[in-house]
């Protein structure tokens, strides 16, 4: 079947399943579009698809990889994931930005950033699903990354903008988490988002080249300094700094070389399938979570409730636990 | 009425509020345990008594108190607590410990452990609620301090043990959260608990006396210097670290100190209140979390088919959002 005679038609479950594992990207992009689609009909064969995918799925190293804004993301990921599509390696790069809008104009995977690695042909870039909650956006990609697995590809990378809450959520959908930093004058690590030092499995200082060089090694000093007394995102794994400049190549090599070793120790010591098996868990509560509270807060009675009860609670009227106990019961009726 | 009246009889609404209001000690007990009854034929009655004691509440200052085991909590509660009511000020000590069992045999807030505290007539000593989720236990806190603060208590201490995410749940209910460290041989910061150094506004370094003292002061440096690289808890505040000793009592006066320049600036920028109207908001979303996940996960069908789901997950048989529409599918019937 070409190319042209899929967009045609409607697929088949069985279109969709040999397609992903025959590697055709113009079905696997189709795959992802249904997973990622709203609308109910399209939910059942999405699942038929996933579940026939799910026996080929889990043979990648997942890579969670965030930064400070002007980190230079798209540029590390362009020099790292070429490196690794040149050496033979099939790379999806994913993202996750639940600030990306409906119009699909997300920044993130967005392929005019990232021009040498989206013509490689062991390179997948697929932007961030648009619009919706973090819950919802996220769970599209885990979806999606499944796919790209069963697809073949044997490193994903999962970028995230890091708006709101969205590192850990891609920390519990990846083996891996990188975080991109940058140096400047005197106050190297000032602004940090917090929490995010401390998921993380390695720091990687960019621009680390000319002029910068120095500062940067100095500001890998100061984090892994930092690092030393936290407690490690990763039970025996020390996280540590290291510095990179996705401009001249150095370093580069680098992170492939530490990631290595990661995934090695892990699966050694047993962490890397057992903290599988609880994201996977973790992942199911929050989906019933993020259901139950869809079903509550659609609920017209709800809604017409609420903010009265919001406002009545301010304002000193009703205790919490009385509103919270007669918005249920509205919820239930 | 005299406290041996009140013990024999039922009280009603009415006896509750003015017990409260007029400060009488068996009755504010009394109070709390209805508060802290999970059975539902004193949900009503306990909510009409809160509801008339909101006029009353949110005249205190509310401070949480988290520690690392070891670090001297309860010397500087009894020593700190001793202080301020010496000063004639009214303390209640609370506390939020999810692992303390249902023989109230909790540890946190026990009055053998403050014994002069325990006796000093400005103090109300109230150990955790025991048993239950951190959010059940969490919220019964809550409103035995809104008791405490129609009671007249100008200070509420809210103490946690640091159990999972008790010290988040704290510093959502108070206006000023404490993390109290030791310092030791070397590695003075080592396994500090994620997260906790950035929802601090201040940190005290316990012990530094004898030859303690310099190496508290070492520490307090290095923590100044970590917690420059990190986001304030409080915007317009900047976190610093202190040491103290509860046993020669040097410092015990600066904590005040910090709070009180702490509560005047934020009340001049308004962000105390507002942190107070945010985390009633909060509040709410949460215990209607709380509620809609009992409900879920307390319905026979759901609690029968979903070990099944999970192992059909785990085990890669179907996919989460196909078992998560199941379980809700089963939930909703």
């Amino acid at each position: 079947m070409s190319d042209e005679q899929v967009k045609k038609r409607g697929l088949t479950a069985d279109d969709y399943v040999e397609g992903v594992l025959n590697q055709n990207r113009a079905i696997i992009a189709r795959t992802i579009t249904l997973v990622e689609s709203n609308a109910p009909k399209h939910f059942e064969l999405a699942q038929e698809v996933l579940k026939r995918l799910m026996p080929y799925t889990g043979n990648s190293i997942r890579i969670g990889i965030t930064g400070v804004p002007g980190a230079g993301k798209s540029t590390l990921i362009e020099a790292f994931g070429s490196m690794l599509c040149d050496e033979g390696h099939r790379l999806a790069v994913l993202a996750v930005d639940p600030s990306s809008t409906v119009s699909k104009g997300s920044i993130l995977g967005d392929k005019t950033r990232m021009e040498t690695l989206s013509k490689h042909p062991n390179a997948y870039i697929r932007p961030s699903p648009s619009g919706g909650t973090l819950g919802g956006v996220a769970r599209k990609s885990r979806e999606t990354m499944l796919i790209c697995e069963a697809a073949g590809y044997d490193v994903i990378f999962v970028e995230t903008v890091g708006v709101g809450q969205s590192e850990t959520t891609v920390r519990s959908m990846v083996d891996f988490f990188l975080v991109l930093m940058l140096t400047g004058g005197g106050d190297e690590l000032q602004g940090m988002k917090k929490g995010v030092m401390e998921i993380a499995d390695a720091i990687f200082i960019n621009k680390a080249d000319g002029d910068n060089k120095q500062p940067a090694l100095n500001a890998r000093s100061e984090y892994n300094r930092l690092l030393h007394y936290l407690q490690p995102a990763t039970p025996g794994w020390e996280t540590k700094a290291y510095t990179v400049s996705a401009l001249t190549g150095e370093g580069i090599p680098g992170i492939w070389n530490v990631i290595r070793e990661y995934e090695e120790k892990m699966k050694e010591s047993g962490f890397f399938e057992e903290r599988r098996i609880s994201q996977l868990s973790e992942w199911m509560d929050r989906l019933i979570e993020d259901e139950l509270k869809r079903t509550f807060y659609q609920k017209e009675e709800v809604l017409n409730l609420l903010p009265d009860m919001k406002k009545k609670v301010s304002d000193g009227i009703i205790p919490l636990a009385q509103a919270v106990k007669e918005l249920m019961e509205v919820y239930r009726a």
